[in-house]
């Protein structure tokens, strides 16, 4: 079994190159050890890090890396040839291309990513309204939220009101209960705000079945399927009565790709960065 | 005023080459409008939408892509050049090296990163998890968290919590309050996954003052320098009583930043992808 070693080297947390590097090792299905190094500024760290990284092995360690910086860009490079070890500019091309694009140098000034501005305590606010707002929590304030979010339980509301706040976005989400209206705030609210999930019911029956498993729960009636078609149904009803709400269905999709539905459907296609 | 376009074209969910590009323009600022396209799997989708954009203006437009698989990439660029029409290829060049790295190629099947699997059943947990464990609540069983944050009010230990559980970790957090001593199921857990928050008393008070300007309350005590030392005082004698916790200033680091601060120091920079 060989062991593989990736090294990323970023100017700010690397999560950039990380993620990246997730995305790709998707397609790979190998086992490999990743450590970051987050903060690098100088080119002495590069040149310890490569050469210790030389020393235990240079023919199973790639370096990927992020800087915005042509300099250490280039620094890097350099040194990791010159320690045989194969390496990734992640960062590089696309600011060549944006220069060229917008006809002017970057800034090149690390940690402009992830820098604590008004966006950023936005984005703080955000997520700490998604937990006051969960699950028909502080309804009385629901005006307030750009997305509400209604559907039954386990249908993801909650992983993707967080997954949406952590992008900025206030989400409220309400529960729907067999037999219950729904609260009458919901109702005096921009209705365009309002988005329903639904789900295949056999589906929904599956992951409530894994859910009370884990829990150690053994109530019959949340995960049967007579059950759940009813509640679902149910569901369905009041949003054919709602029809300005959109509907995005969540079946066998990840958080990810719902959010991205979610915000094509209510926001639309283009937005700003 | 130029306005710019970039097209986001993906296989996927289009969220890695979002990420990265939000990550480059920052050294530009620039307003640019991003229309993302998600789950490209057809030349014909490719055609239609860079014909598109050809005709309302090519020069203002800059395509960034990631596809999975050669043919789709090879097919956007020769369809942009074409078309008079700039674009980047952001995950191409990464996993060629990956393939040569292996010395294995790549599945090259779209959907891969954002799978319903198990570890996403583990991350939508972690999620609820961090919810439920928030602020000392279900504080009973906090011996199953795999990490547990200490501190004062608005250190950032909810952020980073959720943050954290959306990467797949179970956290909980405990608040200190001055006068009174932390719980006791606290010191009854593996002391090794506890970590204390801690911050500088002028950034703490400012961060309070503007929170209790959003929220319009008038509690003086609350953002009060004097006070502010005090509970932060308190706070590290109680780190101090426990040395086996790592402490972490947070003082002007981003969450983002944070969390890899707390990852580094209790599970150490090597890490599984």
């Amino acid at each position: 079994m060989p062991s593989y070693h990736i090294l990323v080297m970023s100017d700010g947390t690397g999560e950039t190159a990380y993620r990246m590097l997730k995305a790709a090792m998707a397609q790979f299905q190998e086992d490999v050890v990743i450590t970051r190094y987050a903060n690098i500024r100088e080119r002495e760290q590069i040149r310890e890090i490569l050469r210790a990284a030389s020393a235990a092995s240079s023919e199973d360690t790639l370096v990927v890396y992020t800087f915005v910086g042509s300099e250490l860009r280039s620094f890097l490079k350099g040194r990791a040839d010159e320690e045989g070890i194969q390496s990734v500019d992640l960062l590089g091309p696309l600011m060549d291309s944006l220069a060229g694009f917008f006809k002017k140098p970057p800034v090149a000034k690390p940690g402009l990513l992830h820098r604590v501005d008004e966006e950023y305590f936005n984005r703080i606010d955000a997520i700490e309204y998604a937990l006051r707002h969960d699950d028909g929590r502080s309804i009385k304030d629901i005006g307030s939220a750009d997305l509400i979010l209604v559907g039954v339980s386990r249908v993801s509301k909650t992983p993707v009101s967080i997954y949406l706040a952590q992008e900025g976005w206030k989400v409220a989400n309400v529960t729907t209960v067999l037999g219950m209206k729904p609260p009458k705030e919901l109702f005096e609210v921009d209705q365009h705000k309002v988005v329903g999930l639904k789900i295949d019911p056999s589906r929904l029956m599956e992951v409530r079945t894994e859910r009370l498993r884990q829990l150690g729960v053994n109530d019959s009636s949340y995960a049967d399927l007579e059950r759940v078609k009813e509640e679902l149904t149910h569901t369905e009803n009041i949003f054919k009565q709602n029809p300005a709400w959109p509907v995005i269905d969540v079946t066998g999709k990840s958080i990810e790709e719902i959010a991205q539905d979610i915000l094509d459907k209510v926001i639309g296609r283009g937005r700003k960065l």
